[in-house]
C-alpha cells in the first residue's frame, strides 16, 4: 500500500502533513510518497530530528496551490504544483491513493481531468462520514455538485450505497434522500424526481433505498446508512451540524463554569469527555472521499494537523482496501439501464 | 387585545390549548376566543375545575382539520372546522390574531386564501425564530414554500427583517444568506440570483444585506438577524439543527451516567440545566410567524402542550404589537421597485 501525500496542503501545511506521514507510516507501515517543495519537507524533519524513513519517499514539486486559485484551472496553471504532480503519479499508478488538505474545488477539478470519472459516473462527489444516531452515515454528496440533476443524484445514492457496505462495513446500506417530509411528494421538483428514481432502483434491488430521510431522524438508533443529497442541500446540512455542535459545546461549558459547584461538577466529567469530543471533532473524521473517480483521492481537513492527517491515511487506506470503484463501475450502468428502462 | 386560539389543533388539542388559553388570559390579561367543539372544551373545563373566566369566550365548530386532510383544500371541505371559522373572524376583525398548532400545510393554505396575501407579496413563509450565538435569528422560508424564486427570496428578506426590527427588536437588522460559501459566485443558479438582488436592495438602504452565510457560522456571536433561504433548505436547515441538538444531548446524557463519579457530576449539574435546555426546547419558541399575510398567524408546534400554548399567545401578542404587515406593505412595493429598476 503506497499512500501519495500532498505535503503543501491546508492551512497547517507542510509542517504538519509531513509529521502526520510520519506518524501514519509508523502506525500502519504503509509507503508513503511526500510531494511538496523538498528543500522544506526536509528542514522541517531535520528540526524535528526526523531521520527519514525508507518507506517514506520525496518527490520534489516547486508550486502551491493557494486558497485564492481559480478552483477550476489551478492544477493546469501550476503544473508543478504539489497537487497536480501528485495526481499525476496516482492516475500513473505510482500509488494507491492520493490525500490533500488543500483546496476542495481545486482537488475535484483536477482529480476529474486528471484521474478521470468512472465511465458512466456523471459527476464526482464528496462523500464524509457524519455521526448519526446509527454510528454514521454517509453524507452524499455534500458540496462538490451545487447544481444536480436527478440522474446525478441517483448515482450518488449507488456510489455512497458501495461506500457504506465497504468501508463503514453496513450489510445492504439503507440509503435514505434528504428531505423536508417523509412521503414522496415532498421537496421540490428535483427532490420528488430523485425518490422516483431511488424508488425504481430498490424495487429493482439495485440498493436498498428506505425513502425520504428528514434530518430530525439523523438522531435516531434506524437512521439510514447512506443520505443522499444534491451538493448545495448536503453542504448545508453538514455546516449546520457543525454549527450546531459549535453552539451546543460552547453554551454548555459557559453552563458549566457559571458557579463553583458545576464548576466543580464540570472538571469531573472533563476527563471522561473524549469519547464525545472525539466524536464531534473532524479530526477524528479525517476528510471526505471524493467518490466516482477511477483512483481513491482524500480530501483531508484544511486545518488538519498531524493527527488529522494520520486519520485521513487510515481513511485512504480503507477506501484503497476497499473493492468499491470496481463495484462502482459495474453496477453505475445497471443502474442506467434501469432507468432507460424506466422511461 | 384579542387572540383567536383554534381549540382543536395540533397532537395534544382540545386538552392542552384550551388550558394554555387560560394561562395565557390569566398571565397576559389578553382576551381570547376559543374555537372548537364547544361541548369537548367545556367539558374540559368543567373536570379541571375552571369557570370561564369573562375573557375567553367560545365559538362552536364542529368540524376538525386532521394531518391526513389535503392541506391545500382541507379549509374548503370541512368549512365549519375550527380552522376555517377561526381564520374567518380573523379577516373579519374579530380578532387580532390566530393561533393554530394543526397542520402547517393547511393553515397556510387557509390562511393565504381567507386572509389573503399582503398585496405586492407573493408568497407567505413560515419564519421561527432558531438559536444562534448572537441571541437568535428570523429563519424566513423555514418550510412553506419548497420551490423559490428569486423575487419570494428577496421579499423574505424584507419581511424577515421588519419581524427581526419589531419582534427580536434588533436595530438595522443584518439580514444574511444562507450558502455554502461567503463569496457572492457561490451556490447555485437560484441562490447566485437572489445574492445579487439582495446586494442590489443593500445598496439601495432598502435591507441591510451583509451577504452570503455558511450554517457554521450561526454559532458565532456576529451571527446575521435575519436568515434568508429558499423554504427546502430552510427546511433542512432548522430540522438539521433540531436532529444534531437531540443527537448531542442524548449522547451527553449517556455518557455523563457511565460511571458513578461522572452521575454524581452530571446530578450536580442537572439543576443548571434548565437555561440549556430552554434554549433547545420548542414548547419555549412557541411556534413560527406566518409572515406576508394581512393579519397575524401563528402556527404553534404540532405537539403544543398547554405551556407550549401559553408561549405562542405571547408570540402572537408581540407579532399583533408590532407594525410589521403595514411595514412590509408599505416597503415590498419599493423592493420591487428597486428590482425593476435593476432590469
Amino acid at each position: 500500500m503506497k499512500i501519495i501525500i500532498d505535503a503543501m496542503g491546508g492551512d497547517l501545511a507542510p509542517r504538519e502533513p509531513v509529521l502526520g506521514a510520519v506518524m501514519a507510516h509508523r502506525e500502519f507501515g504503509c509507503d508513503i510518497v511526500l510531494v511538496g517543495q523538498e528543500e522544506r519537507i526536509r528542514s522541517i524533519l531535520e528540526k524535528d530530528n526526523i531521520t527519514l524513513p525508507r518507506g517514506i519517499t520525496l518527490v520534489n514539486a516547486t508550486q502551491v496551490i493557494e486558497i485564492c486559485d481559480d478552483p477550476a484551472t489551478a492544477w493546469r496553471k501550476k503544473k508543478d504544483s504539489s497537487m497536480t504532480v501528485g495526481l499525476k503519479m496516482l492516475a500513473a499508478g505510482e500509488g494507491d491513493a492520493f490525500i490533500s488538505a488543500g483546496s476542495t474545488g481545486a482537488l475535484l477539478s483536477a482529480a476529474t481531468l486528471l484521474v478521470k470519472r468512472i465511465p458512466g459516473v456523471k459527476r464526482a462527489a464528496v462523500a464524509p462520514i457524519v455521526p448519526t444516531g446509527a454510528g454514521g452515515a454517509v453524507l452524499i454528496d455534500a458540496g462538490a455538485n451545487a447544481e444536480c440533476t436527478p440522474e446525478y443524484m441517483a448515482q450518488f445514492a449507488l456510489m455512497g450505497s458501495f461506500y457504506a457496505e465497504k468501508v463503514l462495513r453496513r450489510e445492504n446500506p439503507r440509503v435514505g434522500l434528504v428531505n423536508i417530509g417523509a412521503e414522496p411528494s415532498k421537496g421540490n421538483e428535483l427532490y420528488k424526481q430523485v425518490n422516483a428514481l431511488l424508488t425504481a432502483a430498490g424495487e429493482k434491488g439495485t440498493l436498498n433505498f428506505v425513502g425520504n430521510t428528514e434530518p430530525v431522524e439523523l438522531a435516531s438508533e434506524n437512521a439510514p446508512d447512506v443520505i443522499v443529497a444534491d451538493g448545495f442541500t448536503g453542504n448545508i446540512l453538514l455546516k449546520t451540524m457543525e454549527g450546531t455542535a459549535k453552539f451546543i459545546v460552547h453554551n454548555l461549558k459557559s453552563l458549566f463554569t457559571t458557579n463553583l459547584k458545576t464548576k466543580a461538577a464540570y472538571l469531573m466529567l472533563k476527563g471522561n469527555m473524549g469519547g464525545f469530543k472525539k466524536m464531534l471533532d473532524s479530526r477524528e473524521t479525517g476528510g471526505t472521499a471524493l467518490l466516482g473517480l477511477q483512483k481513491p483521492v482524500f480530501k483531508a481537513h484544511g486545518s488538519s494537523d498531524a493527527y488529522a492527517m494520520l486519520h485521513a491515511v487510515e481513511k485512504a487506506i480503507d477506501y484503497a482496501n476497499a473493492d468499491i470503484i470496481s463495484a462502482i463501475a459495474k453496477d453505475v450502468n445497471s443502474l442506467l439501464l434501469a432507468q432507460e428502462a424506466e422511461q
